[in-house]
């Protein structure tokens, strides 16, 4: 007998100072894959997200338009998505960087894209190749021109809460950042521990910052990295404070690019255990996504670093 | 430049809902070592014991007194007792799991014990071969005999979330033997999560629990292990709770023996994070703690688990 046969982790009823329903976006297709050194094929992308959907996943980011010279991992994006099967009640954003990005997204058919900015000047050298200032003017006519094509745009904010040339992020800046990506048309800001440093208080303290700022608690996502094992505390904090979408990476898939660990995104089957546990509905299947996750961790010939995912499969 | 250098995590002041200040009481001498597969040498031990000291921590729980038969990696106990040099302001507590350890207790010394007890009849027949209700027949001579000696005597409690043969354990279960080691003379209780399988629900549910009986709070301590990535969230949960005393291992040492996952106890240098992060004070220092496990995970040929230790010896 096994602790899931048990029926552990035990399902509480909701407490009424937390949600009764989040929105598991998943990442691990676009932002797991992306950050791994092993280039995963088609076939076995398309097979990911088929599990992922079945696994009760409603929100998949598929891959990302971003120059393959950046992210070869994901240069099959074209291919992956003329080739996928698109299941009825399930949503599949694609990452978009610029006006390029924007053209093969529209050839593409996509629908539902995500753009990302950084809260530092310093990431947004590094990453963007521009200034802070600089990159709203090259996000602006992008957000402008999807919307026009009917796109549902989201918009990424990079190193909230810590910055690795920098460090600590002030909270002003990060809620300065975020609301022109709001004002230009992003229907939610996806606010981002990038190197996974955050801790709870950091968390409070920005949503309060967005709040007193006049912008809805319920336009806000969280997407923790657990390179110092502290995205589910972080996430639980985020939780407390109105937020009712998380983003997360199915097996933790996805190292930190700019950080010394090989820890990278929340694992969804980590967020899951404890969402069942807090009673907190979310649609997914705990058995599923291991399932899924332990397929995929041997399509990449390494563990996946999901706590989870380990204690279930060993 | 590492993310030490610039600070970071971001020191916070503390919020009125947390504590100001922690003890953290380390258990990788004891609770870690016992669970490693590698027995370590005397010497060993004696350096590690040192290293914490050195790195702040001040209360080292040092080695058991349980059957060398049973647990073999701590069969040197009263050679290290006899050897070890015992520095002002910290305390060196030593599991005693009867009236037989308590003897070898007193002989050596000691004056700082804990001992153990089931919250579940399954645990309690597997670990101790004892029933629920004899075990506390066999606890209370122990604890008054060691009272009587001058000893402060600190309980844990066992599989108080969630257990491997009976599932999810009913809080009034743990708060009935809780308050027998309380009503016993022990002067704290350590409420352990064995298996790793608690949410934060649980912990809230389980100390108002304590709490509606009669329990000073400030008499309890909690004692997670991240087998499910859960110890830190739990831990959070517990500060805004009001407990004070966190048990934790440096670098995460120590396995699981009931679960399926190699991971252990929360490790102190997670804990250590978060803590200081919040702006609550416990008085260690995180790089020395980290240097620390990198040689003992040397010593042992196997990388720490903890997310903090990989990200900054990576």
């Amino acid at each position: 007998m096994g602790v899931r046969d048990l029926g552990l982790p035990e399902r509480l009823t909701p407490d009424p100072g937390l949600p009764d329903r989040v929105t598991i976006w998943e990442v691990g297709p676009r932002d797991g894959l992306q950050n791994e050194s092993a280039t995963v094929p088609v076939e076995v992308k398309l097979e990911f997200l088929d599990r992922l959907a079945s696994a009760g996943l409603t929100t998949l980011e598929t891959t990302s338009f971003v120059h393959p010279k950046w992210v070869p991992q994901l240069a099959d994006a074209e291919d992956l998505l003329a080739t996928l099967t698109r299941r009825d009640g399930v949503r599949y954003p694609v990452l978009v960087p610029n006006a390029r990005g924007l053209d093969r997204a529209v050839d593409a058919g996509v629908t539902d894209i995500a753009v990302f900015a950084s809260a530092t000047e310093s990431f947004a050298r590094k990453n963007l190749n521009s200034t802070f200032d600089d990159q709203f003017a090259m996000f602006d006519p992008v957000v402008t021109r999807a919307r026009d094509e009917g796109m549902a745009v989201r918009g990424y904010l990079s190193m909230c809460f810590g910055d690795p040339w920098e460090g600590a992020v002030a909270p002003d800046q990060v809620v300065a950042a975020g609301k022109r990506l709001l004002d230009a048309g992003c229907w939610q800001l996806s606010l981002g521990d990038t190197i996974g440093v955050a801790t709870p208080g950091q968390v409070d303290r920005l949503v309060d910052a967005f709040a007193a700022e006049g912008v809805d608690v319920g336009a806000l996502a969280v997407h923790f990295h657990d390179t110092y094992g502290q995205a589910l505390s972080n996430t639980l904090a985020a939780l407390r404070r109105g937020i009712t979408t998380v983003d997360s990476s199915a097996g933790g898939l996805g190292g930190c690019p700019y950080a010394e660990s090989a820890t990278g995104n929340l694992a969804t089957e980590d967020l899951v255990w404890m969402l069942d546990g807090l009673g907190i509905a979310h649609g997914a299947d705990l058995d599923a996504l291991v399932d899924t996750s332990v397929w995929m961790a041997g399509r990449l010939g390494k563990p996946s670093p999901s706590r989870v995912v380990a204690a279930l499969s060993g």
